[in-house]
């Protein structure tokens, strides 16, 4: 049986050494590294996959420095609109939740409705009724808020009216522009050999109302099968949807022989590249092998192997992070 | 250069001869037959594989037999929530909205969100607003209603609640089970060789409000890509998304070499069977095969080749009817 194995996703986008401080980058690197050591121990115990990545989903989602859960990303009318979705490779079960604003932990949501068991996807307030009274937490739509977010929403705006022009007219690269591909998620490998996956996600800063991404998607921002690999995709959620993303990496490997990294690769530097995708993914195999493939500058993971230590990275360039 | 083609449905389920009289199974042949007929001119015309898909499906959710548009069944609190997505095989191009409620053809809405482009799925009442400012035709809530979906409720709740039993104290087969399963669709080879695929739904009598089915999500109730063929399903949504049903199609197509009815019908005998799933779909290749499986009784069916007679079917039996 393979070694348990955890692998977590911050989001990717235009992440450059050059535009973060050394201090906020410690602040990331230190949160994927405590949410990878707990995780670890989960597994070493013996727990299963998707107690583990609905632990690790959890805890990104109530750090403010991730856009999921607290610190989501506002919608064009200043507010947020939440989506999660988890997949158990053991029975392909499932469980999601769109366009939720009330509920503490969207992932946990998720979770409950996948217990439950009689329906898969729930969108809306109707989706907060329907785990509420599952006994959810639930928080005031302001919960989710924070002042940084809130400036990102105002910046965001201002480059759609075309105020932040540099002083020669060109357009500027906007700093947060790495926010906009935001999404949190994670996959693991349990000691029963059994694959899940989770992922939530705040959306698209400025984004319009409504408007729903590939993350709570089944077979495009999240899967998991037994028979292949787990997989949670972050980045421009339209291209992931139109590719199946998360599913395409099993079904490479299911049915033309690919192994996990190829297939991964595959579907990130060229499937999403011809529909114009940009952002990456997580992705682990039924042998424990692990991927994480993006084509932006960067992205925000790490991974864990039960007794091993965790390994994080933010830029392209840390490739040795990458496992 | 194969013939253009053009297949659609009106949803699969328990579909008996017995359960029905002759004066309703030649409504639903002559309404079936009816739309195959404007296809098949559109398709000899010229007319894209787009088009044609969406004006079969807009002509499935204008006739009250079927569950999408007027005549969509009623969710748990009487209300009518509809779903609808198309894709477009030759740019993978796709829109959807879920949970609509006053816009009066989805599919076109789905269009409309595809031709927009800013996004791919819109949910609620932020789509009907998005899309009503596009210049959708609007409609009262209470205009998809029909005498005939209220009754199909009111005994769903009443089977529900136990009340609808056999003098012998078995549970009665429901006489409009066929209905939970309803859903419409379309996919359609141009002249010019593209293909394209359309679904869309009143989703299940009696549904909790919220829960989103299948149909609205691209991969899983609606794919089409020109590298191997255009997909639309109807069944118990849920496991039509832990398979990624369409998508799955046209994987098994690319990935494992098999022909469009070989791997139409391994989605729907074996992929759905594994998770528990009811229900058929409808797919044409991008040579012109036609595959239309079904698990159940019954699935309202039927197809045309330009130049051609339409053929539809009902029940299973009516194996001459699947082309």
């Amino acid at each position: 049986m393979p070694t348990p194995v955890l692998a977590i996703h911050g989001g990717a986008g235009t992440l450059l050494r050059s535009t973060m401080s050394s201090e906020l980058e410690q602040q990331y690197r230190a949160e994927l590294q405590a949410i990878l050591t707990a995780g670890e121990r989960m597994l070493a115990a013996g727990a299963s996959a998707m107690d583990v990545v609905c632990e690790a989903v959890r805890r990104l989602e109530e750090c403010p420095l991730f856009n999921a859960g607290k610190g989501a990303v506002y919608t064009a009318d200043e507010r947020h609109e939440l989506d999660a979705s988890v997949m158990d490779g053991r029975t392909l079960a499932a469980g999601a939740v769109a366009g939720v604003s009330r509920i503490r932990n969207p992932v946990l949501a998720a979770r409950a409705v996948m217990d439950q068991g009689a329906h898969l996807l729930f969108i809306g307030p109707a989706a907060e009724t329907y785990v509420e009274k599952l006994g959810l937490e639930m928080v005031d739509p302001g919960w989710f808020g924070t002042p940084q977010r809130l400036a990102q929403l105002h910046r965001a705006r201002a480059e759609a009216a075309g105020a932040l022009l540099d002083h020669d007219g060109q357009a500027r690269t906007p700093i947060d522009e790495g926010k906009k591909f935001g999404t949190v998620g994670a996959v693991a490998l349990d000691a029963a050999g059994h694959l899940a996956a989770a992922t939530s996600t705040g959306g698209m800063t400025n984004k319009l109302p409504g408007r729903v991404g590939d993350s709570p998607l089944i077979g495009a921002g999240c899967y998991a099968s037994d028979e292949s690999c787990a997989v949670s995709c972050t980045g421009t959620g339209e291209a992931f949807i139109r590719v199946a993303a998360a599913r395409e990496v099993g079904a490479l490997m299911e049915y033309a022989g690919q192994g996990l990294d190829e297939a991964a690769r595959r579907v990130v530097f060229e499937k999403l590249g011809r529909v114009g995708g940009q952002g990456g993914l997580i992705a682990v195999s039924r042998d424990g092998e692990v991927s994480l493939p993006f084509n932006t500058e960067g992205m925000y993971r790490g991974m864990v192997r039960a007794g091993g230590q965790p390994v994080v990275g933010i830029y392209g360039e840390a490739q040795e992070a990458t496992g």
